[in-house]
């Protein structure tokens, strides 16, 4: 396992180089849009706090983020009716891992759809912007 | 979604009424191996306060096990020479759950090996005690 590079996209989302559509800020994390979503309402919940993945992050930083976390799951299930919520937390390039500063997914599930590749591409941004502001609203 | 029931498997490990092959507890928290194990090494973080899942869990609840998840996911990374570890969570029946009692999956994963399905069956008894002492072995 490699270090932390400040220089991957999270980071520079976090400094604000880098344009997102934000739901939830706090002193701790940010949730932002899934912009190649696997299904409707992907988010996923970034610590501010660097760190490689969970290999090497702090105890603080893990029991920070994951109030965070359920706050989304819950903002998700209500804002979508989705039927279930996935958690999902990749470490290293063999686990999935392809930005490399910690991060959740929070995937809402649809009973009968299935989640689609992450790689299936960008989504449309309007639709984003659209998806973002029904989660905003259903935050706690 | 219903509430908890305490009738759940894990329930019934934490009140030691069902054995398992622990690797790791705490005041807040139970490690075991997950006896139909998606890949050599998976094991499961229980936090011990009752709660269906992440949609009601309380956030002392989840601020405590997180600490104990990346503990155990740094263990069989060490343990196995893994490549990765996913850490997964499941809310609901449609988002994968078939336990209601809150749970992170540890999934070390090995580049070129395909995880199994859960439903593949029972592990070895023999063989997930001698991976449970392993993991035991590697823990911080």
């Amino acid at each position: 396992m490699s270090g932390y590079d400040d220089g991957n996209i999270f980071a520079k989302i976090l400094r604000g180089e880098i344009p997102s559509q934000k739901l939830y800020e706090d002193d701790t994390a940010l949730a932002i849009m899934d912009v190649m979503p696997e299904s409707k309402g992907h988010c996923l919940v970034i610590p501010k706090a660097p760190s490689r993945n969970i290999l090497d992050a702090a105890d603080e930083t893990l029991g920070a983020v994951m109030p965070v976390v359920a706050k989304l799951a819950r903002a998700v299930k209500k804002a979508f009716d989705a039927d279930g919520v996935r958690i999902a937390q990749f470490n290293e390039t063999a686990g999935g891992q392809t930005v490399f500063h910690l991060h959740f997914h929070v995937l809402p599930v649809y009973a009968g759809v299935p989640l689609k590749k992450h790689s299936d591409g960008m989504a449309d941004p309007d639709m984003l912007a659209e998806h973002a502001a029904l989660i905003r609203a259903a935050l706690d």
